[in-house]
């Protein structure tokens, strides 16, 4: 079970978990710019992190493969890391997904503990025990179900990151609220993400990583019900990679609120889901994230794209989390082409493309 | 849990579990070795394996590498398995433990059946869900615990196997037999390896993983009682180690014979443990296994090796587990420097060198 932790006091929530835990040396990872940008500064406020030596990776998504967690495990070996160490990870999802493979299978497991720098791995990778690389060109190919021993979450590391970045994030929780209920969504849309009230968006974050929990805690190993934290992926995942092969990428959360709206509007036409829902959804949607472009001219390799992703059971049909309503989704439906390219006209509809 | 299945008639066990499993794609993993004496025989008497593609794997244990694990992750990927396929691994501990943990770990999990091929992979690497590979000069030092989700063990394959690596896996069903008591250590010192009397080895070999299984099952990712098992291996890896520095390698089962004698020579020196029963052991082990060579010149090293061994946490004494009688396991005993020369001059005597 993974303890969480809501706290802006970072450095002393760590000293204490580290003297709970009494680990036999504590090894950080991080990658270039969360090493400069926060385990330095953390040496100075954690008296157990102040001496412990950091394994530092090269940051961004494209380096989340072999050659880094190699590089992670020789280092864990060289810096004499046993089984009885402590890992501490310290960064996006990108750091927390590595280390967490790499602590995991370092001598058949190490704890690690989690410190989240973005917002988007505080909601999303940080939680719930999925680690992993990029491998063989496919996100995720490689990995393990790993929980942290330990989960610190801050908005302290925020007010340094780009507002796409948090942007980025949000709209996981986004997702998490429509998972969640009326009174969960309404609160998300209420708060404006540029007011960059700190305190406010902890709260928020709180109750958004606790949805996500519950599930998880429900089906750690994603046999059905965590299946629910697909909603809008299907969709988001295709709109990344098309992104990505037009050189153009744009952020994972970008994709997955462009993918919420267009499942929500399957779920419409499929499970009746309520059109003045769909709308505010997408308003908030287009005013926030914008638009992403596409032509009748890419609907066939979104649905490639959609038909090969991982967790598509059947290469025939495509399949997705729906939503009846609100707070009510509806595990492994599935869409026909037809049904999918009405969905991507609406969509162009909505947000007059 | 791991369904264990004690059977001489593999494939039709392993049709019956694919059966019920109902995976979408069967993935057989091999060494050269296994590829072209068992798999390609098996292909003729089971009808789910007969069309199943083989990720056949270089053999010997200098191949259990990372260069190995990410040809079979590459392979699984092109030959398009899921979450919801199936690797049956088809060798001895090389291939389980490779096998395994490529599976445990390609998508987060795909589930797998071991076959063990020789005695030493029935009785020790294809139960109890320890999976890995060699890394950076060190055995094991990277893996996952994973349960296989079946496990077929037979003694089928033994036939072709040298007398030598029948004996070698033997020692491994001793130390089950000291650690579970008098009468299971009684009937295995009855029995005579060169008989080659398979229904009876069949049933020891049942009694030896049920031993196995029942400390695992109590404690499988080894923070206290697993701990058990490693009877006989501190100064067997060493041994080991030594053999293999002198360009001299021993069997893996050899070494913890000679291993054994020398702890159950600690035990009667700590723990009293009974000289009757140590005598009756090393008589066994001398006559069956030998003698390993050393000489006062090789405690150095030794100690220096014992010292470091995985499960070694203090590095000024080294840890043990020793028995008070036989089924009577004292965990987390230690040893000084001069413990354990009196212990290797006992043995040097005993075995005449």
């Amino acid at each position: 079970m993974q303890e969480l932790i809501f706290d802006n006091n970072v450095a002393s929530c760590l000293d204490r978990c580290i003297g709970v835990m009494a680990p036999q040396g504590v090894f950080v990872i991080a990658d270039t710019n969360t090493n400069d940008l926060v385990v330095n500064r953390m040496r100075a406020e954690s008296q157990r992190i102040a001496q412990a030596p950091a394994i530092v990776i090269n940051s961004g998504d494209v380096n989340k493969n072999l050659e880094s967690l190699s590089y992670v495990w020789e280092q864990l070996g060289a810096l004499g890391a046993s089984r009885h160490s402590l890992v501490v990870n310290v960064g996006g999802g990108m750091v927390t997904d590595l280390g967490g493979f790499a602590a995991a299978t370092f001598k058949r497991g190490v704890p690690f503990i989690n410190i989240p720098t973005t917002l988007l791995g505080a909601v999303d990778a940080a939680v719930g025990g999925k680690t992993g690389i990029n491998f063989n060109g496919l996100k995720n190919e490689i990995g393990a179900f790993a929980p942290a021993c330990a989960v610190i979450i801050s908005t302290t590391f925020f007010p340094t990151l780009p507002e796409a970045e948090l942007l980025s994030g949000y709209a996981e929780m986004l997702k998490h609220g429509l998972l969640a209920g009326r009174k969960e969504c309404d609160e998300l849309m209420r708060y404006n993400i540029a007011d960059n009230d700190q305190s406010h968006l902890l709260k928020l974050l709180e109750e958004s990583v606790r949805i996500k929990v519950d599930i998880v805690e429900k089906d750690p190993h994603e046999r059905g019900l965590r299946k629910a934290l697909n909603l809008g992926h299907t969709v988001g995942h295709a709109f990344e990679a098309l992104a990505l092969s037009r050189e153009q990428p744009v952020l994972h959360g970008y994709a997955v609120a462009w993918g919420l709206v267009i499942e929500l509007i399957l779920s419409h036409l499929q499970l009746g889901f309520s059109s003045a829902e769909l709308q505010r959804l997408a308003s908030y949607v287009l005013q926030n994230y914008g638009a992403f472009h596409i032509t009748c001219h890419d609907y066939p390799e979104l649905l490639r794209l959609m038909r090969h992703d991982k967790k598509n059971l059947n290469p025939d049909t495509v399949n997705f989390t729906l939503l009846r309503k609100v707070g009510d989704p509806v595990l492994n439906s599935t869409a026909t082409d037809d049904d999918i390219k009405t969905a991507l006209d609406l969509y162009r509809d909505l947000f007059h493309i």
